[in-house]
């Protein structure tokens, strides 16, 4: 399998919005012939095959044995089992890559149940996602323009890298690569920070006496500032379970800085404020100007 | 001068994105057959004159002897000054609104320097905007299906309350009313605690050491909930000014839940952390489907 040609058959592990948008994607590109669907769901996996995102259900056993390239798109909590269960029937020529939001958990169970086999698993991480799920909201385009990081580990060859690099590219992402502890700092501060305030936000909300008349006042500025919220409960925990060191160390920091700018507040050190607005206006506007 | 009848002049105090939008909107309606645009730029007022969002510019003795109805669209700590300017020169039949961000303070300075002529004045907050800002980010339809928070005073008679009502309306804007006590209290929380904590977010990850690779890293979550901290540094400079103490109590007891929360990660509460996440996911895509 080289990079740029097509491949028979994907398996995605997972059939919702980031395993289907890759398989529609890939199927898009001209880049996959036959797309196997594995997952919990009986009926989730139905769907996906009625919405042509994936051509056949599977178990994971002809998953491991069918495939050219196989994704694991699903909770990082359940990577584990997902590769033990893969482990004893891959085949020597199978690639496989994931999607998952953490890394460090994910190369660790990589190691334990791939075991030799590691050294065919290329972690990534696609910055990509929507606050709806399942197989009707996956789309061919969800990876354009998106980040892709890739974390590739020292038991890779560098072609095995290649492929799951030029797929990831069909879908239209924009290849990052970096260590998957840089990554995990990283996201920490950029997605799991973000998700928890923004959670604990409407959370407070919600737990007020006038929460009613809150909602009923809230615009855009809110929307905006609280979309994050709605994601998938169980996806979130995961992360955050996985990811809790750098989570808590970063929210730790936060809150600390939150404390010392209140206290700015308090005692009417508008200078400090005004800079910090400033600082942070021009951070954001020159963010979205390299985007 | 009735409700849905057309007014001859209408002055606005500040020509950018909310004083033109709403000059825009009711030129668009029919509302309104010349618009005097008051600032203190003259830069801005002749852009605002080549983008045809005023007709005229004018000084504040101009507009408050010629105006039907004025505009108030400053930030909220230049208030007093324009009041004070204003009031020597106020009509009998001119009737004022606002669109400040806060009430209380509006309240007070309106009192102060309008004297007996408040009764004209129907505070109210149009709960819209951008992060862009001078007349040629002025849209007609700023307003339409946006919520304006319309704060009578005791002292206004309920005709100059219709009238203030319908030229919003006439906006396209939702009316909401209620006390400025009340008001100022809900936007300290939907409003401007997301404006202090996503400025702070972005401000703490400037000062990171690996600030580079986060804003490399960042995807479609943090744009969202970082949109906000993109505003204009004077206005929410005034907005913290003026709404300090209510910003600081709100502040206070999210720094207090978010502690708690973060202990509950730190002992692995997962438990918790799901019902969290599900009440606010929950709330938030309720308030999304009411929207």
């Amino acid at each position: 399998m080289e990079p740029n040609t097509r491949i028979g058959t994907l398996a995605i592990i997972g059939a919702g919005l980031i395993g289907g948008s890759f398989a529609l994607a890939l199927k898009a590109a001209g880049r996959v012939e036959r797309v196997l669907g594995v997952g919990r769901s009986l009926d989730s996996l139905e769907q996906a095959k009625a919405l042509s995102v994936i051509d056949e259900v599977a178990t994971m056993e002809q998953a491991a044995q069918e495939a050219d390239l196989i994704l694991v798109a699903v909770p990082v909590g359940s990577f584990a089992n997902v590769f033990a269960t893969l482990k004893p029937h891959l085949t020597d020529r199978v690639i496989l890559t994931d999607a998952g939001s953490t890394k460090g958990n994910v190369v660790k169970v990589a190691r334990k149940f791939l075991q030799e086999r590691v050294s065919q698993f290329v972690p990534a991480h696609p910055m990509a996602g929507s606050h709806l799920c399942g197989p009707q909201a996956a789309r061919a385009d969800l990876y354009v323009d998106r980040k892709l990081i890739l974390c590739p580990l020292p038991e890779n060859d560098p072609e095995t890298v290649s492929v799951v690099e030029s797929m990831w590219r069909a879908c239209g992402a924009r290849i990052l690569e970096m260590p998957w502890e840089q990554h995990d700092e990283a996201v920490a501060a950029i997605s799991h920070l973000p998700h928890w305030l923004a959670s604990m936000y409407v959370y407070q909300i919600t737990q007020s006496a006038d929460a009613d008349v809150k909602f009923e006042v809230a615009g855009t500025g809110f929307a905006d500032f609280t979309r994050v919220a709605q994601g998938s409960d169980e996806m979130w925990r995961d992360i955050f379970m996985v990811n809790r060191d750098a989570v808590c160390s970063q929210l730790a920091e936060f809150e600390a800085q939150l404390a010392q700018a209140r206290k700015a507040l308090e005692r009417e050190d508008f200078d400090w404020i005004v800079q910090m607005l400033r600082v942070s206006a021009k951070a954001r506007q020159d963010w979205e100007k390299q985007r």
